[in-house]
């Protein structure tokens, strides 16, 4: 990791990014439905605009959290994912996004799934780089600053890189 | 759920699925390294077509767990997805899938991540099949049989689905 | 044109789409910039998901007005497209496209250009199909509602479907 | 501009492109037909290459007529795209485009539409070349390069970069 | 084979198509080099228009003769690929293409590479059907009709369906 | 052709490569089966990738051999290459590969078709440089070995870089 700080506090807001796309044939299964690796490779980019707009360095993928996948999207159906940073640690930035469908025919829009991607921040050397802190505002943005601890505590247990006992936040799920 | 019954076993090793990609220029990032969404892409095709050679179903993305990149993936590598069916429970399958790395000059191939996919069978009415069980041989394929049931157990206490005091395999890790 | 009446209008605001778009390698040419033909088809999506809002109906793309090219937009560059509709005639809509580019080292966003594409509402046979009248309420909005209809003009004047006498708005623009 | 002379002049026939495509599933929309941002893409890359065929250097998209989607294009149909440079002006050419389709049953061939693209020619520091003029020889060629300085003069109107009453031949259609 | 037959000659030259492309980033190798693959796949779209238009009928692909790939060809050239029939036979067409290169600085163009192309006419119920016979008047035009026919000798003698003895036009070539 | 010496053999075993593809909308023609140039494009990157392992330098491709497409492979099938080097020369490598096809909805498996497509290796310098010898083990290695030196000599007989008379073990299948 480098010396350069980056001192101020970044709001969760202006992490905010948006991503729209029709759905289209080669996006699609034999069935119609979007195809997951579509929608994470969509989900991927979106991240990365959002962490990179928090910390306005390059970004790379670190990790995915787990992405469930509820309902078909089908063919000629738009997704929007709405992206924005959880919260920031180190080097690395929590990014959580919410996906939207709307049916082109009804216009009838729902909520599709949820993901949790982290990025890290790189400098031209390829060395990892200090970001900002993240600053929640709203409930919700406070409620999912919160929660990324423990999801960063579990990650790290899985890893093997934390012992359990050391996970306060996480082990208390489970009190 | 529909009546169909799958009662006969399916060894892990017929579950075996290989895809190998150049990395091309489309693929990667202003770095030169390959992007994660891309490689999600790819893992989700491989996972698939693995879950598809365990029951011969039309396969659809659940879920995604815990993935992480830890090293750069340069344009022009040869990469590597080698899937398996860790487990499956009625109508899900779980696939395990480990990314190998090719150095494009030196030919050095080393372990870039791993990560388990979810997918579900369905029928031609789009409504959930039942799937033959796994039946694991090595020890590799033994081990994770059974951290899959604790992954699953995770998964549904994360998602509110199961009460965290019932995820016994689960539990066990932080007592 | 068929029977079918739609006599609410609908608020230029809630026509609104926005796609964010990374400059990937095989967007751009051989000096690195992003082609104008890559650009042209992400206006056309995000341009005909703005349509889409307005009337809820199959959109087809059914003229491209005059769209310059200001200054290069590099790879790696971050690029949004804001779409709104400006005025919708019998069964179709024009709708306005402000496209601005963050690059991807500073962060900084800057207003690349703007395009005017109109978009015809199609019914399930195929046949064009009316669609609501639209309401602008700031003043944005307004000067490109009363604009639009002068492109509209100019643009039945080139194609010899408006003698240029008829054309009193346009024809405004010359005395 | 740089100081690089082009004397000669260049035939039109000389800058005659022609580029070929069938159209593929993910070329269409939800109706099977060719999506506009499709075909606007492929006239990108055709003018480019006519435009390139006239002044040798590297082009860009300077800017877009207005272009006109008369009649859907099918899945499967073939689409082939004329280009030729219409005139040239210091540092720019505009190129028209006419756009056949052959349908893939019967191989009957109709116009679908005509397009106009600006092209500006760049030197290896980014800076705009100086270009050769163009000579049209056929009647179409000739009549093409006479229009093509009313459609330049009302581009330059439309932009507020000319005065109207400065536009003479343009000022001419509505008088 | 079904008895819809064909009895019209058709002209080699209304079989000529002709497709030009840029060589884009994703199109190439580590080297800058278009891959070999991508430039069997645009023959492939080239070839077929040509069949297709011999025959007004589906085609798809039956052969690949010896191509051979003497030069590289580097990012930003312009490649043209010109396809004409050389001969059919009762449900098939040899189709010869001849790529050439236009080099995207100096614009100097020479012949790349040349390939021969098989493809079989179907009708809507997927079987064979039978095509016109082709005629060529140029002494390019004959010297393919007649050198075609050795081809086809040889591949069916490659492919055990014909015997050696039987190739009489081949065998000369080894007399 | 540079002086650097590969002088250790390489097993044919160690060239193998497999590839597994899905067959996506976009890789299909009007009839909904696998276009050949998408066949042939994948082949070429297994068939590299094959050659690569061989050698561990940057490969391109040199030639095409006879590729016939047999029965159509359909939208949703699975398609897996294996691909292994038959034999080197002093600079170049044939490499085999055998096409699979798996059903989607029944899972029969069957082989698709035969190709052989022959890569060269390059220096940094995009000079060709020496590749080691390939040692076939078992009898398929042996008899592919074997029939290589054949397609070798048929491919310089019609290049006429050989004279028909020198191809002995080419000219011993017409006597």
């Amino acid at each position: 990791m480098n010396e350069n700080t980056s001192s101020s506090e970044v709001l969760a807001s202006k992490t905010y990014a948006l991503a729209t796309h029709f759905v289209l044939p080669n996006d699609t299964n034999t069935l119609g439905n979007l195809m997951g690796g579509q929608l994470l490779y969509w989900m991927d980019i979106a991240g990365a605009i959002s962490a990179h707009r928090h910390c306005r360095k390059v970004v790379v993928t670190a990790s995915v959290g787990n992405v469930s996948f509820q309902k078909p999207i089908k063919l000629g159906d738009i997704v929007t994912i709405e992206a924005k940073v959880s919260r920031s640690f180190s080097t690395s930035m929590e990014v959580v996004m919410d996906v939207f469908v709307e049916n082109h025919q009804t216009g009838e829009k729902t909520i599709s799934n949820q993901a949790m991607f982290t990025f890290v921040a790189l400098g031209p050397n390829g060395k990892t780089q200090l970001v900002p802190k993240l600053k929640p505002e709203t409930s919700e943005e406070k409620e999912r600053y919160d929660s990324a601890l423990r999801r960063r505590q579990l990650s790290l247990v899985i890893a093997g890189k934390m012992n359990p006992d050391e996970a306060a936040e996480l082990k208390a799920l489970f009190d």
